[in-house]
């Protein structure tokens, strides 16, 4: 059974009364109620538990880790950051949310700004399939709408993913890759651009079905390849003589 | 005229015997010749130059940086490898050398642990072209041997390149992807694997060629399109009544 | 001197007023035009020709081919498709233009269907840059409108490009890659969208610069690697016993 | 249950001794057999049954074809090379195995020559696994050798695949991209590189994980998003007045 952990940072919902409404317990309890419809193990951990709820026992037991912030990304210790870091790389899966483009975590194993254009006008999102081929379109449309949602334009500052699932159009004018797909080391991670904290997103069928597809697919191969590193002895003789000639 | 900084750590030719015989003025001299020879505007700078010679001002008059280092990945200031992030993704291109697969800048902006096999043992590398399609292999035959390599292997942790250039062949058993081709937001970026400092490695023709290519097709473009970011305007109008439906 | 051939079925000119006001010698002319003024050496053929007008004098000094087809993709014989396919694989740039989508050429190149969905009522396109470290993107701001254009929306299916440089949003609500590179054996292809016969589109000078930008980037190297094929000797000596295990 | 079609053109195994003594009921008979292991539900099909075993109802219940053919190629009719590219486009799993990189079916695929080098002189092959966050890799070591193998070499000329799993290294001085990950359509293709009829390497352990690996990754998933084509309807009005200006 794969084991999710769901974290928030879990802040707009205790500040912010239009969110709290859509969100009384949380967007975690949301995600993790989506999660869990499709069979997921799911635990979740916000920001202001110890260690934000990502103690190395909790990531090691951790096959799949969704993460929303937004307003708070600074808090997130940088002791937690690289720990989560190193768990992606060594074959946690990862799903970003919405604004957690800007989380330090993503930022990191980006490697870019991540940077982007926003604009917060409750306008139309129309989210169109461009790999159908990939495991997380499956049971999709090959387009769904969000009908109010934040902004969120290109330029976006990413390394190419190396699958494009999704590409978002908004009514007042812009494009945006919605669904990056990144290989790095042995992890799999998948950027999903809608989930902003003041529409009930998280809500939605298309979005529920595609949380659960990018978990499944991102989750944790107990069995991926062992990779060792460092002074390596050859297999083959090394022919060290010099009389070689440069071709 | 392509403007080209070569940085080297500057720390084994002056510490190794074998090595200073090699590169009597240092790496960066043997780099720079090779690109004075290709027409580019060189200059160099190393780890011990104030700022490790690396001044906003020195990179921003810089269409391409080259780096090399080994020994000394730590001294490097953690204000200097951001500084030279910066100016990658607002443009300027980057050729990291060798080791410098280690050096905190490359594993900034890769976002992975850069890890890989090695060994030295003066054993034989062929390097394959496997993209003859890209200009940095112009001019090349379809593989080169470098006589006396140190060996890097696989699994090199890397995001997967925008292109994949070369492909090394050791005479111990290993492959190493060793021409890696990325774009980081507006800057592109090639590593290339060969240039071990007890070789002769920079001396030699194709890797001398290679050098040259790279620098040509990664210097940067006075006029890339300026990114803006942040909240933006609508260009068309908005309807924000609340009567659609999600599909 | 770069060598550009503009390549145009030339029908739609000749059978319809609207596009022969606005293309009165023909969308090649224009194309044509747009690449002299960037110091390209640029002949035309069209399709009533003989051979085309590409017979293998043209494509052997050719270095940029482009191609421009809609209503008579199936009058371009086969051994002209595989010719113009052979001299790109083998070094030749090709720039795809708009309904060239369906030619031959392209979907022989790309081994995909290249279908899409269409809808013409010269609604307002807007063009954002996704890859600003390119090229094909240099000179041009990071988003531009045609403000009247045929729609294409994806699905797109093509094999995901090696670099997406353009997104295109449309007025009724679809997205498209519209900028799309794609490496085939020492070939460079670029496939960018706009174009409709009925508009203005290749008088823009948005248009024509990415034209001028493609056509660059994608011209010929004179000494791209010489591949060689098939039976190859050894470098290093082959141990054929039989004592090797399995691990 | 997942339904694998094992295609083999079934020529060497009737015609030349050393290869019946490997493979006595053909080489689909031991890839059949490996997949069986796997749970698969698993039928056959070989060059010289009516239709080559692959009429439209068989490809319509198979979610995983595996190809095998080398001697004659050029016996496939077009007819049935267009249906299994078709039902590849439409989403069913393909894996091209060894020599199949000269089948009609994958060189339609690709839209490239896939030349590569070859030598046949039994020596040891190496593969390295380069992309261990993808399931094709799961359950192997970091590498494994293939005792005795006819080479391969760069430059193989495929598009760059999606994601690259194996690189090869040989005895006698080559590399080669071995494990090549490729969408298309809503398909998923794995082409692998071992598997030459003179040797035992579809009875090799390591062999037969990856073959049921990748047919587990590239199944047919059932509800795919459902892609439509043509002419589309807005969903948003389209201002078609005039008074817009090119900006």
């Amino acid at each position: 059974m794969t084991r999710v952990t769901v974290w928030n940072e879990f802040v707009h919902e205790q500040e912010n009364d239009t969110v709290a409404e859509i969100y009384p317990d949380g967007i975690h309890a949301v995600i993790a109620d989506a999660l869990e419809a499709g069979g997921f193990d799911v635990e979740t951990a916000t920001l202001h538990e110890p260690e934000h709820g990502l103690t190395e026992d909790v990531l090691a037991e951790t096959d799949v880790l969704t993460w929303w912030g937004h307003a708070a990304h600074d808090q997130v210790e940088d002791e937690i950051v690289e720990r989560v870091k190193h768990h992606v790389l060594e074959g946690m899966g990862l799903l970003v949310l919405h604004s957690g483009h800007f989380s330090k975590v993503f930022k990191s194993l980006m490697g870019t700004t991540c940077n982007l254009k926003w604009r917060e006008a409750g306008e139309t999102e129309r989210l169109w399939v461009t790999d159908p081929a990939h495991p997380i379109a499956e049971g999709l449309p090959e387009s769904f709408e969000v009908p109010e949602a934040e902004m969120y334009g290109e330029h976006f500052d990413i390394p190419q993913p190396d699958a494009l699932v999704f590409n978002s159009w908004f009514e007042g004018g812009e494009t945006f890759r919605s669904g990056c797909v990144f290989h790095r080391g042995k992890g799999r991670i998948f950027y999903f651009r809608p989930g902003h904290e003041t529409y009930p997103i998280y809500h939605q069928d298309e979005v529920r079905q595609i949380l659960r597809n990018a978990a499944e697919w991102a989750a944790r191969d107990d069995d991926a390849p062992d990779i060792t590193r460092g002074n390596a002895e050859p297999v083959e003789d090394i022919d060290t003589s010099d009389d070689r000639t440069v071709h």
